[in-house]
């Protein structure tokens, strides 16, 4: 079993104490909109007045699918590990974006098809196998590989701790999982739950429709996070959930990436509420799902950037909100500190 | 007269080369969204394919309002200079935002009602008067003081070059001065163009939404950008007018804030079009009229944050993401260089 989350007390003392700091800080009650939000958040999931984000680190958890043989993708499955590579190799956008906002990135290899060839400071090895089986033949991990899975996610939390954690995933053929996912576990049906992942053309996405319909219609709906899991897969879904149950166990805030990363989320919703308060959306994506879900999980995306590329890209630009949201708690005079007038 | 701005060119050699380039980048074709845009446009405007963003600079500029007599705050007018010893005594929002994103905050005043009392290395003397006329009696700036705002604020882009703009602005009243722009320069009526400012109750608002509605009955509607600055003011408008006009001629990028923001954009657009291209409208503020304004630009707001605070606070949150789109940009490796598969 995952560690216990405690739930965020919105309603507490200090929740109550850091709303009146908020309202004593130099600028009319409520006019830094969302960052007053998130300068609360992360001060009751650090048990704190003042919260810091003085480290940060990108996970992106990558595995291949079974089902992407089923032509669910306009990538070759070997592009999984090629982006591993090139995540490693420093050139791939979430390498970027983890150096351009001081942010260190690991790669944690889920299962993807060919293992990488030579060792990396950063590749982090917790594979379950060489990719996934498919989906539409039957269930994708086996029950002990899910419980794997989640275990290997909230012990890389205790591995690599940090303050915030944006993570991010790379699977040729996980939009189809996350489709899977998101119908089997809603009332939406297959063409509400799946998208062009990296871009199909029409009769792409059909076949894939077909495909989440096939696998859903054969193997069922659930409401057992577990079930679903092992039903839809992926490696890296699995292992990401885990990662967001152990990233709140241990009071840190995560942010939340795309359809992807949703999947895994409302996962690790339906293994222990009490996560929620830890989550930050960090963006709504352009994959047409994504905002579907997240409406059906009440969640208010940060962000809307039109991005559809995974790796953790949408969720590591929500931390320089982060930032700011502390350092405006921490740093901001009040209107008596500054000798400013209150409203009249 | 305001120096030239040569007007972007979208279907160019450079813009076709740019998109070349990130469509070469290891990911989807388009699936950075915003952030491929933003890169396009921060090359053409430098006139470069790796455009850079290797300095930033926040301008705030305050100044005070006649209009303020008429009880369209809840905040006294004395609020200005208080605000603008904030700023540099470095408790304001946009003073701990600019710690925070390495942004170099100076304050222009532009004609608060009292000057602060000692010299300040971040405070730029641009005096035009010890505040503006009231726009429910007449003009508000006489046309020299228009004129004269507006070559302070180009001679401030020269004075302090910076590959990006923040611009900001201060002064109780000023929402005021944007909804009689807006009311005075488009269809829409004074209810349309008036909203809470710093959080106005029912009947403030109704108050203030009369003193649009006359002062533009009594003044009248225009097409020209400087009478219309000349009737509605304010100080600070014209001038951060004039510093938009200023840092487009001097090929830089302005980060639009919120709604008096954008009235300064809105004019400075009227003057001289080729701006738009410079422009990036940082976000739309809870602010009610904004998003009606931008949606009259044609303009498209990177964030959506619940903001109504001003001071530049929405514009400097859009750096980050131009430093990202640069990153990407100058960074990310091609598919051919990291060896990836190109899509079937």
């Amino acid at each position: 079993m995952p560690a216990p989350i405690t739930a965020l007390d919105w309603r507490g003392p200090l929740a109550d104490a850091v709303r009146a700091e908020l309202d004593s800080k130099t600028k009319p009650p409520g006019s830094l909109g969302r960052l007053e939000t998130l300068a609360l958040q992360l001060a009751l999931i650090q048990n704190v007045p003042r919260p810091r984000l003085d480290s940060a680190r990108c996970l992106v958890f990558a595995a291949d699918h079974g089902v992407a043989a089923q032509g669910v993708s306009p990538y070759p499955q070997a592009v999984t590990a090629q982006m591993v590579a090139n995540f490693l190799a420093g050139g791939a956008a979430i390498s970027v974006l983890a150096r351009e906002f001081d942010c260190a990135l690991s790669v944690v290899d889920c299962g993807v098809l060919s293992a990488q060839p030579t060792p990396h400071p950063q590749l982090l090895d917790r594979r379950l196998g060489a990719g996934t089986a498919s989906l539409l033949e039957g269930p994708a991990l086996s029950p002990q590989q899910v419980e794997t899975a989640l275990a290997n996610g909230a012990a890389l939390i205790d591995a690599l701790p940090a303050r915030a954690y944006a993570f991010g995933e790379m699977g040729i053929g996980n939009t189809t999982s996350a489709a899977a996912l998101m119908h089997a576990s809603t009332a939406l049906d297959a063409a509400q739950c799946t998208g062009r992942g990296t871009g199909l053309d029409d009769p792409g996405l059909a076949r894939k429709q077909a495909v989440v319909a096939d696998a859903v219609a054969r193997q069922g709906r659930s409401e057992d996070p577990r079930l679903l899991l092992s039903r839809y897969g992926g490696f890296e879904i699995a292992t990401l959930c885990g990662a967001m149950l152990g990233a709140a166990a241990a009071r840190s805030v995560v942010l939340v990436d795309g359809f992807i990363a949703t999947a895994a989320a409302a996962m690790a919703l339906r293994i222990d509420r009490a996560l929620r308060g830890y989550l930050v959306f960090a963006h709504v994506s352009a994959e047409a799902p994504h905002a579907r879900w997240l409406a059906e999980l009440q969640a208010e995306p940060l962000l809307d950037l039109g991005l559809r590329l995974g790796e953790g890209s949408g969720a590591i630009l929500g931390l320089p909100l982060l930032r700011a949201a502390c350092a405006l708690l921490a740093d901001m005079a009040t209107f008596a500190g500054a000798g400013v007038t209150e409203r009249t």
